[in-house]
C-alpha cells in the first residue's frame, strides 16, 4: 500500500508515529510562513503542516500543488495546538518533510464541497467529481449499506440469492421493453426484463421456496423527472405462503432497514389499510402517515342549498388544516391557485373559517348559513382557529386533487419532516383497470396477481370489483415496495389472460413457458419488489434517487458524462441486419 | 405460513409433534396396504405414511396423487421401525389423516431425480423441472453461499459494493458489444457492458477507494460449449496500491472461499510465476499445478542426429510420465493421435521408454544411439518406468500442443482430482499482442492495463517487449480471475491509445471521458475481475458453468425454455426506427 493510514484514522494516540497517508489536496492555507494542507480519502480529512524551515525542495513541491492534486504524504502524527472536534482526526495534524506529487489536477469546474457551485448538468457531466463530494459520496455509502443489510436479513431468512437473466423475451404487456437485436438470430430480438417476475415464479415452480435478488431492471418510458431508464429491484418471492406471511417478513425487512441503518424502532404494527379506505381518507393509494388531514366526505352536509358546482358534484369532501384560520387573503388565493394548477387539476377552493371567536365565515357564505356552517365544522372536528378547505367535482378527479392539497398543507405546516418515517400496508387493490380508450381491461399490478379467492366467481359477472390478493408498503406517501400472491393454477392464469383479451394463442406465444410450467406442480407462491432506489432515497432524506445511482442519466434518458446513446459503426449495423430509418 | 415445518426438518425429537408439511410427491410406495409416500421440499425429503384403516376419503385422496404433485400434509411425528441413515429425517415418519392437494402434475417429461433420464435439450426446455434435481438445486445453493461470501469478505476489507450502469456506450476495443436501440434519441444505440472496466476506474477517480461489484457482463460473441452471451463477475479495483497489494488481498478471498465454502486451507502463499516460466514449464499462461510434469527443453540434446523433424524445430520439448514405460504400442498410438487431431495440431510423437532393465527405447531409435536418449533421460530425471514424451515444431504451436498432451497424460494417470486445488498467479504478461492479420497491436488485458514501470521506454524501441502490470489467478487450470495496475496518467494513456492505433480523436470519441477524468487527479489503482460462474463451477467440482446458472442459454445463446431471441412486434420496430434487412 502507498499508505499505512487512510484520512479518517489518526487520533490522538497515534502521535509520535510516523505514518504514510495518501489524498487529495481539498484545502491549501499559508498562515506566517507555516503551510496547512487538508488532505481528504474517501474516510476523512487530516491536516498536513509544513514548517517554514523546511527544505527548499519540500517548499517547492508545495508550490506546485493545487486543489485536487493527488499526494503522499510521509511525516510525523503531532498533537494540534488549535484542535478542531467537529473532525474525528482534529486532535492531531502530520508534521511532513517529504510529499509526493501522485498526480496533478487541473482546477474542477466546480467546488469540492458539500455546497457546491456547480449546477447540475455540469455535475453530471463530471459525475467522477460530483461522486467526491460528501453528500454523494455518503448516499453511496448509505446505498452500500442497506443493500448488505436487505441480504442479511433475508439469507438469516433462508432466501437463496439466485440470478435470473437480462437477455430475455419481449412481452407486450406492461410498459414498453428496451429490445437486444441478435445477431445471430436474423430479425430476432432479446428484451431487458422490466423485472423478473417469470423468472421467479419458475423457481417457485423449481421449489427453491425463498428467493431473492437485487436486480437491475428496463422501461423503455417516456422519461420523466427522477424516472430512471434502468432501476435497482429487491426482488422477492416465498412458496407455500399467505399473504400475511409476505407482510410479516417484509415488514420484518424493513424494520431491520430502520433499525440497523438508521436507529429508528416502531413500537405498534405497520397500519394496514385497504384501498378503498386510504382512497376515501386520502385520496390516494400511497397516503403519507405522517400527519392526519384526513378527509370528510361532506357532501351530505353541503348538497341542496343552491350552490351548483356543490350540487351538481359527484364527490364533495376537504380537510382540516388545525390553525390556519388565521391564514390571509393572500395564502387562501395561494392555495385556490394551487388547486387550479393543470398538474392538481381542481376547477376551485372553497374554505371555511373557524375564526378564534367561534364565528364562522367561508368563501361561500352567500350559499350556507352559519348553521349549515357548523354541521360541517362538525364532521371535520373542528375547533376555533382551523381552517376547512374543500373540494367538489368528479370523484376520481377530486380525490386526487384533495390529497395534493393535503400534501401541501403538510408542507406548510412542517408536518413533513424528513427523519420521521410513517410505514403502512396498503391491501386489497383492484385486480383490473379499464381502459377507456382500448376498451379493455389491464392488470393493475400484473397478470400474474391472484384475485381474491372470494372474488374469482365476479370475473364471469363483474371483473372490474374483484380484489387483488396484492400489497403495497408505503411509507411518507412513497410507494417503496409491492407485489401479491400469484396465480399458480394454470386454469386461472388463462382466465386472467383472456379478461385481458389475450387469445389462448396469444396467452401461448407469450406465457406458454410459465403456463406451461403450472402444468408440472406449481406451489401456491406470493412475492414483493421493493424500489431499492427510492427506498435509498428515502431513507437518505432525499427527494431525488439521482443522488443514490452512481452514474445516473438525465431526464432524457441520456449519460452525459460518457456521451450515451450514441451512433454505432456500420460494420455494427451490418452484423446485426438492421438499418436504421432515415 | 401453509407449514409448520420444512421436508428437512423433523428429528426424533420431534416425534408427538402434530406438524403440517408442504412439498412435492417424490415417490409413492403402497406395501400390505400401507402407502409411504416421500415428499420432497428445497430443504429435504420427509416420509409420510397412510395407515390401511384410514378413511376412505383420504385414501381417495392418495389415489389421484401423482409425481410431483403438491401436496400439504397434516400428521403426527412418530419414530420409525426402519430407520434411513442416509437421510436427516429417516429416524421418523409422518403418520397423516389429512392431506391436501396444493396442485396436480402431469407426468414430468423426466425423472427428477440425480440421475435422471432426460437429455440436455429436454432439461433445457423444462430448466424449472431440472432445478429441482438435487445436483442443479445444490449448485445454485453453492452460488449463493459463494456470492455471500465474496461480500462479506470484501465488506470487512472495507470495499463498498456500487452499481454501475448498463445502459453505456458501444467501444470497438475488445469483444462485440451487445446493442440497445435508443427510442426517445433517433439512429443512436446503448451498449451492454462487456465489463465495467471503465466505470470502476472513474469511482477510484471518484475516490471511492476501494470498489466491488457481482455484476452481469455482455458478450455478443460467437459462442462455443461452455461460453455464455451474458455472465458475471466479481468485480473489484482499488487505490492506492501496488501489485502485491491486490494480489494479497484477493489471495486472502479465495483463501476465505475455500475455507468457508470448501473446508480447505492452503499453508503455503498461492505460487507466484510469470507469463514466460509459464510458458516454459507448462506451455499455457494457465498452468494446472496439480501435477508436476513440467516441460523440459532438449533441442540442445537431440539436434545435429540426422533427425529432420527435430533438426529443423525451432523448439524441441517433452514431458517425462512417471511409471508409463510400460504403455503398450495402442496406447502409444492413442497419444500419437490425440497430439495430431486439429485441436491439438502436432505433426508427431516421440517417445522415450525408460524399461525396468535399465535399457532406453525411443521411436526413433534410427536417429539416436543408446547413451543420446540417456542423456535425454538425465534433464527429464527420468528413471526405470518412465516414460518420456517429446513434441518439436514451431514453438508457439509446440507449447501449447504440448501442454495440451501434458494434460491428457495428467487425466490418463488420474492426477486431476476435482477435490484438489493448486492455484497460483501468473504475472508479468506481455502487454500487447501483434496481430498479424491487421498488422496492429491489441492489449494483451485490455488498453487500461499499466506497463511494467521499468519497460515504458519501450514504447518508443520495442512495445512487443514491454511486459504489463497485470496478473491473473489461475487454479487447476482454469484462468478464474485477471486484472492488472491501471494507468492513470493522461499521457501515458494516449501513449497506449496511439500504440493501439487509435488516432487521438479516436481517443477522444471512445474514452474521452475517461481521458478527461484523468485531468483531475487520478489516484494510482488496480484491480481483477474474477469470472464468478467459472470460480463457482470449480468449488463445485463441475466442467460445466452452465449447471450454475439458473436459466443459462445453449450453445446458440438462445433461451429454449422462453423460445428467445424471437421476433418482436412491427410496432416496436417502428417506434425505434429500425426495419430489419431482408
Amino acid at each position: 500500500m502507498l499508505r499505512t493510514h487512510t484520512c479518517g484514522e489518526l487520533r490522538i494516540s497515534d502521535v509520535q508515529k510516523v505514518v504514510t497517508i495518501c489524498g487529495w489536496v481539498q484545502r491549501i492555507r499559508n498562515l506566517g510562513g507555516m503551510t496547512f494542507i487538508d488532505i481528504r480519502d474517501r474516510y476523512g480529512v487530516t491536516q498536513v503542516v509544513i514548517d517554514e524551515k523546511s527544505s527548499n525542495e519540500l517548499h517547492s513541491i508545495v508550490e506546485q500543488l493545487g486543489r485536487e492534486f493527488v499526494v503522499q504524504v510521509r511525516g510525523e502524527v503531532v498533537e494540534r495546538t488549535s484542535k478542531n472536534p467537529k473532525n474525528p482526526t482534529g486532535e492531531v495534524e502530520l508534521r511532513t518533510s517529504n510529499i509526493t506529487i501522485l498526480n496533478q489536477s487541473e482546477l474542477p469546474p466546480f467546488t469540492i464541497e458539500d455546497d457546491t457551485d456547480g449546477g447540475d448538468e455540469l455535475r453530471m457531466r463530471y459525475r467522477y467529481l460530483d461522486l467526491r463530494r460528501n453528500p454523494v459520496k455518503n448516499a453511496l455509502m448509505l446505498r452500500h449499506t442497506m443493500a448488505q443489510e436487505v441480504r442479511r436479513y433475508l439469507c438469516n431468512k433462508g432466501f437463496l440469492e439466485v440470478e435470473t437473466p437480462f437477455l430475455i423475451k419481449s412481452t407486450p404487456e406492461g410498459a414498453r421493453d428496451f429490445v437486444v437485436p441478435s445477431r445471430l438470430h436474423h430479425g430476432q430480438f432479446y428484451a431487458l426484463p422490466q423485472s423478473p417476475q417469470t423468472f421467479k415464479q419458475l423457481l417457485m415452480v423449481a421449489g427453491f421456496d425463498r428467493y431473492f435478488q437485487l436486480v437491475r431492471c428496463f422501461r423503455d418510458e417516456d422519461l420523466r423527472a427522477d424516472r430512471q431508464p434502468e432501476f435497482t429491484q429487491i426482488d422477492c418471492e416465498m412458496s407455500f405462503v399467505e399473504r400475511d406471511d409476505i407482510l410479516d417478513v417484509f415488514e420484518g425487512m424493513a424494520r431491520h432497514l430502520f433499525h440497523t441503518v438508521k436507529g429508528v424502532e416502531f413500537d405498534a404494527p405497520f397500519r394496514r389499510m385497504t384501498y378503498h379506505e386510504a382512497m376515501s381518507l386520502y385520496g390516494t393509494d400511497k397516503p403519507d402517515l405522517r400527519f392526519g388531514m384526513s378527509f370528510k366526505d361532506i357532501g351530505a352536509q353541503l348538497k341542496g342549498k343552491g350552490f351548483s358546482v356543490v350540487d351538481n358534484a359527484e364527490y364533495v369532501g376537504g380537510i382540516c388544516a388545525r390553525g390556519c384560520a388565521s391564514y390571509t387573503r393572500k395564502q387562501l388565493d395561494e392555495l385556490t391557485d394551487f388547486v387550479k394548477r393543470p398538474q392538481v387539476g381542481a376547477s376551485g377552493l372553497v374554505y371555511i373559517r373557524y375564526n378564534d371567536d367561534g364565528t364562522l365565515k367561508s368563501s361561500v357564505d352567500k350559499f350556507y348559513s352559519a348553521d349549515d356552517l357548523m354541521l360541517v365544522a362538525k364532521v371535520f372536528e373542528a375547533k376555533p382557529g382551523d381552517l376547512m378547505l374543500i373540494l367538489a367535482g368528479k370523484r376520481n378527479k377530486t380525490l386526487p386533487a384533495l390529497s395534493e392539497l393535503r400534501l401541501e398543507m403538510g408542507n406548510r405546516l412542517g408536518l413533513r419532516p424528513k427523519n420521521q418515517f410513517a410505514p403502512l400496508w396498503v391491501v386489497d387493490f383492484p385486480l383490473l383497470e379499464w381502459d377507456e380508450e382500448l376498451q379493455r381491461f389491464f392488470a393493475m399490478h400484473h397478470p400474474f396477481t391472484s384475485p381474491h379467492p372470494d372474488d374469482i366467481p365476479l370475473f364471469q359477472s363483474n371483473p372490474a370489483a374483484i380484489r387483488a390478493n396484492a400489497y403495497d408498503m408505503v411509507i411518507n406517501g412513497v410507494e417503496v415496495g409491492g407485489g401479491s400472491i400469484r396465480i399458480s393454477n394454470r386454469e386461472l392464469q388463462q382466465t386472467m389472460f383472456n379478461t385481458l383479451g389475450f387469445s389462448d394463442d396469444e396467452a401461448e406465444k407469450q406465457f406458454g413457458f410459465l403456463l406451461n410450467a403450472f402444468r408440472y406442480g406449481a406451489p401456491p407462491h406470493g412475492g414483493i419488489a421493493f424500489g431499492f432506489d427510492r427506498l435509498c432515497s428515502l431513507f437518505g432524506g432525499s427527494d431525488s434517487i439521482r443522488d443514490y445511482i452512481a452514474f445516473p442519466k438525465n431526464n432524457a434518458g441520456r449519460d452525459v458524462m460518457i456521451d450515451s446513446p450514441s451512433s454505432i459503426s456500420q460494420q455494427q449495423l451490418d452484423e446485426l441486419n438492421i438499418i436504421i430509418k432515415e
